[in-house]
Formats: structure tokens, sequence, C-alpha cells
């Protein structure tokens, strides 16, 4: 949707097949995530189960990723004169990349049937997660070099597209960051050494732009 | 994907606004689908919205309605120089229409927790649907007028499609019309008058191109 021609280094499936190709791709894989979800193999529960199917349905449509770029299409085609917020940036950021992560990150507590209280915490580690990836890339975006970051680097600037590092500037957007990765790590205090894991996932996020 | 300008005297969603927001409702109208059919208001047996979720992914996805698709466009676009056969033109409607319309008609059953018998019956009525429904759609492309279509007509022919028409001539292929017309009726038998508004519907589908 963004025109790009590489990702991760390899074409995309526009490029490389057509665009009637990756759409149906899309579409094949966007349905093949709620067909895993909902199967029996997914677990023994069939309650969990559709769980895990409401709650990627809501991150991921039409009140969720979906409606964050849909937000951010139409905020580019306007060219958008006014000036957008730090919060406006980073409702459409959470939609766009957030809200999934978050879910998934909620999934596992879902699936291993934790207390209220550690979904809660999964989900905020997601979404502090979500945001950490999304300075980082706009970092990456603005600094990188093509060939290490694997695709088309210093689109948004070109773009003129609305990012927190054209609002703040390099290094409030690196403060920004920081702060966004010890909110991840905070969240995963109730789980102690078991969140090893997690907690290096959030500073890889955010080492990718350090 | 097709192209069209119109569906049912409308402006298609690519026409009225631009392919970006096609692409984007047509994801979330997708993703709303397995929403609504894991959510707890829609059955409260868990088991059961699992269940429709599976049944709907199957026939959608890479392996049903996506895959019939592609198959479709790739015939399109290689020109299709060798001749197709009826049995391979069913099986690519089949997947594009049929699949998707049986499962509609099983997940009544399923809903209603049915007996397996009548869960395979429904199912079977909603196949022959959906064959009923493609091979009046060729008749009308074949044989319609526009503006009582709702949409483009003669479009097959002009791409040099192969269709159902093409290969059996416009009498077989009424013929087949109501030959199949007639196995979803006969699928009904075990519901007798319960099932009388199937029945209509059947004879809907099929008298559209009679």
């Amino acid at each position: 949707m963004d025109d790009d021609d590489v990702r991760r280094g390899q074409p995309t499936v526009h490029k490389a097949y057509d665009e009637w190709t990756a759409i149906l791709a899309g579409d094949a894989l966007l349905t093949l995530a709620f067909e895993i979800l909902a199967r029996d193999e997914t677990h023994p529960d069939a309650l969990v189960r559709a769980e895990l199917v409401t709650g990627v349905a809501r991150a991921a449509g039409g009140r969720g990723m979906v409606k964050g770029q849909m937000l951010d299409l139409a905020a580019e085609k306007r060219g958008e004169p006014s000036s957008p917020t730090v919060a406006h940036i980073g409702e459409l950021q959470g939609l766009k990349t957030g809200a999934l992560i978050a879910c998934a990150c909620e999934a596992g507590a879902i699936l291993a049937q934790a207390a209220p209280g550690e979904r809660a915490a999964l989900r905020e580690f997601g979404w502090q997660l979500g945001l950490a990836f999304q300075i980082a890339d706009d970092l990456l975006d603005a600094e990188g070099d093509e060939t290490t970051v694997g695709k088309a680097t210093g689109k948004d600037s070109t773009a003129g597209k609305a990012t927190l590092i054209g609002l703040l500037g390099l290094p409030m957007a690196r403060t920004l960051l920081t702060e966004t990765e010890q909110k991840a790590i905070a969240a995963l205090a109730p789980f102690g050494t078991k969140a090893a894991i997690l907690v290096e996932a959030a500073r890889f996020a955010a080492s990718r732009a350090h």
C-alpha cells in the first residue's frame, strides 16, 4: 500500500508478481490467521479460541489497524496542511502497530488462561513495545541506510509525512524511545525473571535505532 | 478485482473512492465477519462460534474463494489457449462461489446444533445453489441488459473468458441450470415444508436467468 519495492531485502509481492496477487495473498493470509486461531489444535477450550479470534479481529479491523492505515493514507493524500499533534500521531501509530502487538502479547495470557491483572500487564507491555517499534522505525527511516534497514529509507520526509521526529526533532524522539522502552519493561515487573525474553524483545525493538 | 465500474447499479468502491480505500474496505469487512462470528452474542456455546470461524475461513481462504479467484485471474492472464473442461470450470466456480454459499448454509445447521445428516444436506443444498447462481450469472452476462443486471454485461466473451456457456452453448447451459436447481431442491427433502424459504431461494437464483 505504501508502494515500496523492497521489504527485508526482498522484492515485495506486487513487484515480484502483480497487484492482484498481492491483494489475494493478503486476503488469504488474513483469513488463515483466523482459521489457525479457531481450530481445535490451538487450544482445547473453545472459549479461549473464540476470545483469540475476537481479540485479533478487533485489533486488525476497521477500528484498529485498518483504521490507522486509512487515516494515514487520508492524511498523506490531503498533503496534511494542518500540523498534527504528538497525540494525534501517537493515536495513528497506536492503531497501525500498537493495537496488533498489544493483542499478540495479550493472546499469550488468553492461551495460558492467566489472571485479569496479568492479561492487562501483557497488553500494556505490547502497547509500549509497539510504540517503541514505531519510533525506532521512524528513526531508521530518517537516519538509516537502505542496505541495513532492508527497505527504502528517507521516504517519510520525501513524502512530507508527519512523524514524531518531524515534530519533536531527533534528540527528543530518541528520549521518547528510551522512555517507551522503559515503560514496556516496567509493565513486565509482575512476572519477574520469567519475562526475561520479553525484556529482551523491548530492548531489541528500541536498539534497532540506537 | 475484475475492474468493474458498477455493481448493483452503484459505482464500485475503487471508482467512488480509490483503490487503497477499496482494498482496506475489503480487509475491514473480511475481519468484521470473523469478529461477528466469534463474539459472545452469536451463540452461547463457544464451540459453535469456533466452528463457524473455521468453516468460513476454510471456504473463503487460500484453499477456497481466494484460490478460485487466483486460478481465474491466472487463466485470464495467460489467455488460456488450452481448452478447459466443464469439470475444470465447475471446480473453479465451486471454489469462487460454491464453497462460501455451502458454508453459509451449513452455518445455519452449526448454529442450530443440527444432526450431522442435516448439516450435510444443507451443505449440499448450498453447493448446488452456488452452482445455479454462477450458471445464471454467466447466462445474464451472455444475454442480459446492463440496466436490469446492475453491472456490465458481455464481459466474459469480450475477455475471451472460458465459461460453461462458451463450452456447452446456451441451450445446454440452460438445461444444466434447471438440473442444478432441481438438485438443490432435492437436497432439502429431509426438512419438508420447513425448508420452503430455501426452495424459494433456489428458484430465485435460477429464475434470474430464465
